[in-house]
């Protein structure tokens, strides 16, 4: 039976939302609700195409009240850039939580995961950072890295800003461009120098080998790793998660197989279940309780958010968008 | 960066393909290859939404040599009908294997799914049933009884065709439907009788009950049961199984957790592991082996399947669809 289904592209939903305390304020809820236990997330589904450097992630989450559930399928193939294409792309469908029907394609090449992204490091530093946060600081110099600092920036209006990436040139161009949308003063530094002078640091490198090390930690330092995704990636030594005060994850059971969380287990470390970012924000587990705490906040993205994102979008659109009758 | 993403609706897939033999070629490619022991084939990804009686499942195949992978999405909503809306649903999802970049969404409402699940039920007829089956049988009356019964035509060309259903109204019509389709004599009967008479049946039912018991089986039946797809759904009793000269599954890691397997298994028996339907195409394992055998095909559905249709879509479209630049 044919049905209206909105097609959106990426310069649509452009035009339609950015990245504004409202977006962060939805990926909060999406936390929130996490912590509810009648959210339903399946396991991601991932797949591995060897031969082209490639891979694809499948998420979705079932959130009770949202009229809409959405399924996100992000490819990453990492020859794209020697073709002139970027590695990430993807869309989101949304699906009515009532009927199954297909209510919208958003063929975003990941600009929807990119914003619900960087709304949940806004999250994890409003739960977790210091009130005063001066100085923060970034570890990697891609999109993420921008968009993680503009967030953070949201909650935590810094006055300095510190950028550390292993290709100097990365890390300029990634400092200028943040300086021009912040306002503030930006370095180029080393990442011992970012970690100790910075009481908010986020990692967004998809390192095989720790950026952060438990010798970098100081008192009143939050460290938000959203970098690692998939087994094997590790940016934050095993150490560092024992020596902080604290270690929060979005999800304890993505994070085992494919944050930070993995190498740490691995090492024999962090047997124990730890809480999650949800709990903190419901204030069914305890989050900071001092200035001088160290938090770390292991990020590896939910279907959760992917479906507050596409929910709260589609309010948005106004007329934007092709409709068609399938 | 934009690219040229093609927007397909049901109606402009009916029309660039139906099931004939060419589909069931492709089909059967896709078994093969299987067999190849290089296709990735993640497990299913499937979600419940208990508040809305509905279902999600999301399958995915790279093979290797295709230009593309599909990533279909099937919901099932089982009050739907209530609201004068079909229960299933869905789209595909057709990606570049070279770039992960999205080529072509079909808003299919599951009309794909259909024709590869059918071609994949004359595959099994194919390489399974006797050589020579004057009568099939058919328990269940949905779109598949019917879609099953036609596809089984293209490869066993039988002179009758016994009809089983609970609803006797149901049965009937399903009956009339396939006496149009086919042009040969079609009786509505009981499942015991659907059995014993013929030499081919399809089981195409959602039973959590079997529908088709051991003593049913008689020298030179085959039967394919397509109906389970989740688990706790079980059409053939376990002890059919093991009388049974051959049991064969589409795929064993997921018969054994959403087909006839999982029942069989957790009665004790089939300890073994089966082969699989692409291993006997592909010669690597024995089918049937004189026309006295009884044979049972197993079929949940597998991604492979997915890839392999909207592969071969994509060639037949000709202009069809609205390309959007996204």
């Amino acid at each position: 039976m044919a049905h209206d289904i909105r097609i959106v592209t990426e310069a649509e939903l452009r035009g339609a939302l950015s990245l504004d305390l409202s977006t962060v304020d939805v990926i909060e809820a999406a936390f929130e609700a996490l912590a509810g236990g009648t959210v339903v997330m399946p396991p991601i589904l991932s797949m591995e195409l060897e031969a082209a450097n490639g891979e694809v992630d499948v998420k979705t989450a079932y959130i009770p009240g949202f009229d809409g559930f959405a399924i996100k399928v992000s490819p990453g193939f990492f020859d794209n850039p020697k073709l002139g294409l970027p590695s990430l792309n993807g869309l989101m469908i949304l699906f009515s939580a009532k009927t199954g029907l297909v209510e919208a394609v958003f063929l975003d090449n990941g600009y929807l995961t990119d914003l619900r992204t960087a709304a949940a490091g806004a999250v994890a530093a409003r739960h977790l950072a210091p009130a005063e946060v001066e100085t923060a600081g970034v570890i990697g110099t891609g999109v993420q890295a921008r968009l993680q600092m503009q967030a953070a920036h949201l909650v935590r209006p810094f006055e300095r800003l510190l950028v550390h990436g292993r290709n100097p040139d990365h890390a300029k161009a990634c400092a200028e461009d943040l300086k021009d949308a912040l306002g503030i003063a930006v370095e180029v530094c080393s990442a011992e120098e970012v970690a100790a002078r910075s009481q908010l640091v986020v990692t967004t490198t998809p390192a095989k080998e720790p950026v952060l090390t438990a010798d970098m930690l100081h008192p009143g330092l939050h460290v938000t790793a959203m970098g690692s995704d998939q087994s094997g990636k590790n940016e934050i030594e095993p150490q560092a998660l024992t020596a902080a005060d604290l270690y929060v994850c979005d999800r304890v059971s993505q994070c085992e197989v494919s944050g930070e969380l993995e190498a740490a287990r691995a090492a024999g470390l962090m047997q124990d279940t730890p809480p999650e970012l949800g709990d903190i924000i419901a204030g069914k587990a305890t989050g900071r309780t001092g200035p001088e705490q160290v938090t770390i906040c292991d990020l590896t993205g939910t279907g959760a958010q992917d479906t507050a994102i596409a929910s709260h979008v589609i309010k948005l659109l106004g007329d934007a968008g092709t409709v068609i009758q399938a």
